[in-house]
């Protein structure tokens, strides 16, 4: 029998007992599920880092992994809730942003979860990860279909995911966190960047992030001195840059939203 | 086969292995258990804080469900060990008070753990989560009977858990923690305020909390204005007060023991 | 049929998504795995941290168990990866002494993670944990012989672990880590000290940290009144330093590296 994985991203820190509770809510459905927690430290409400973190997070589960995502300021209000089914995996969360990167799959179906019997009774009006959400999710991995969650959604709520953008000379993406090791992660992917430069070796492509220019790309963290700043791909498949054995970010003052381009060295742009 | 669960709840923090080890001890001796931790951030040594939490959880939980709590600054001593088994799931822990909720019910049933049987040998003296609490907890999860554990106990130790008073006008109960979200917790159910004031609409309900007054009960934390202080209904079915997208504790300046009160709007209270 | 243990211990902290990645990586391979958390708060690259803490947690675990060690600065170089058969358990993780203790046992195997069938495809040059160290353990657990993963090493990378040493009057040892708990805990044995003073009471011992001596050996924590300090063999077998309901580190300003001596009271050490 295939063991259903379903992850769990939120606001709801450790401090308290709710990932528990979301735990126990979608064990008490379907008890053969494995849980995984991806982060409960989300800042509370902060929908686009959680989307952002669900984006780089999902490709990293098999085909038919369900992903739970609350981060939830609506909680109770006439916010729908909805379950995606993108990219060969199912989302589960509410509507407001926080699935975006599944609705971004142009065949993406989307529905309203609409069907108490798949709830949680009774349902609270502030905790529907434990309410409604984790079991919703329980309920497909025990086996529920897609289809029977509630009806079609042609009008999920998106929110804005700053997209890179081809520029004369080169690539403008930004900053969109920062990891524990202080690594800067950008919205730039190792594609984009062939795509933009064909022909043009690693070596010869510069990286400017915070007034600092970096030469050529980097094959990991430990290839260059101690102290040194590095522009690499990062295991999502996206240009960081980090510091080997440092603190990146907070040597260059980076944060999210900071803009990085990627030019040619030697070209004008 | 039921899988049998497991939730877990200590001070030990998560920089350490503790918290691992004990979810070691326990599959050594009941593989299919299911662990699932409320919170390991209970300040060290603060029985009354994770005694609260127990009683928020436990509830979430399906009848069945073992729940062991470890906040134990006696261990070693001559303090006992406990099961207690109440409101239809498991209780396993120090006595000295941790368990209180459990044993506040009157039909609890309660063991001395007495059968080293089921201790992890060689017992030490400073970390009976993982020698005593852990495993005790997997074996009840592997069959073996409550009243097996050891001698009945008719003397656990208590702890005084404030209980809201009835007063003239209205109720007064008091903020038992703050959480994640900076919500103010409270002691104050739902079922104490409809029964003290029959037939009174919520928007007839005035809250007092550290001196600011909050008109009636919201539904949700999303349907007042962004900043709103707002009184409600939370997930544990206990009255709490919220600032809208903000930290309510920290704008009151509110914490463990405030008084709240609660009256008739226009009453004399 | 018996369900694999796997260990996790890292630097990934739980902010990011790191930590979920590796476990999914582990139950797309095992699905029947039960991964245990050891702590991944470990300093970023404190790889002498990493190694004490998989030395005190791994007894703590059955035969069998295979522990993933993943503090990994270099990864993505020429550095190896390894797996050690030790003391009963396996080992995974970089050749960078992170498994140390693994490969202070002289019956140790060794073996470089060369065969890449065994690896998450792409390997990454920057996530091992996900693409190497925890699909390898998982293949480990779901059957796959400890030969079969690569060719023998006998020059693994070794840190220095400070050992304690025997000196005129006493043991001179030293202070391994903090706990949660503020609790000084230091390499010397219960069985070193056993051996140094034969025929010696615990209470004839005195042990000198920070300029402060205590005499003789507590029971437990809670033997002593509050504010006491006390010396006790922890949950590890190993002497550590506690103040009774409060934080001997800092209350001694001891930490890492701090030297503390065992000597006999009223000897001339």
């Amino acid at each position: 029998m295939k063991v259903p994985i379903i992850t769990f991203l939120s606001d709801f820190g450790l401090e308290d007992w709710f990932v528990g509770a979301v735990h126990g809510a979608i064990l008490e459905v379907c008890p053969e599920a494995r849980v995984v927690d991806l982060t409960h430290a989300i800042p509370p409400g902060d929908v686009a880092r959680a989307s952002f973190v669900l984006e780089a997070a999902a490709p990293d589960f098999a085909p038919g992994t369900i992903h739970v995502a609350v981060v939830d300021p609506g909680v109770g209000t006439a916010r729908r809730g909805l379950a995606a089914r993108a990219r060969g995996q199912c989302f589960v969360g509410p509507d407001n942003g926080v699935l975006d990167w599944a609705l971004s799959d142009p065949a993406a179906e989307i529905r309203s979860l609409a069907e108490r019997r798949f709830f949680r009774e009774p349902v609270s009006r502030t905790f529907h990860g434990r309410d409604v959400f984790g079991p919703v999710a329980a309920h497909l991995a025990s086996g529920a279909t897609f289809d029977s969650l509630g009806p079609p959604v042609a009008d999920p709520v998106r929110i804005a995911r700053p997209a890179p953008r081809l520029e004369a000379g080169g690539i403008r993406g930004q900053v969109m966190g920062v990891d524990r090791f202080g690594n800067a992660l950008t919205n730039v992917s190792a594609e984009l960047i062939a795509g933009a430069f064909p022909g043009v070796p690693d070596t010869q492509l510069e990286i400017e992030l915070c007034g600092r220019r970096l030469r050529g790309l980097s094959r990991s963290y430990g290839d260059s001195p101690v102290g040194s700043l590095v522009a690499l791909i990062g295991s999502s498949g996206r240009l960081e840059v980090a510091q080997v054995s440092g603190h990146a970010a907070s040597r260059l003052g980076a944060g999210t939203g900071d803009p990085v381009l990627i030019t040619r060295a030697g070209s004008s742009a």
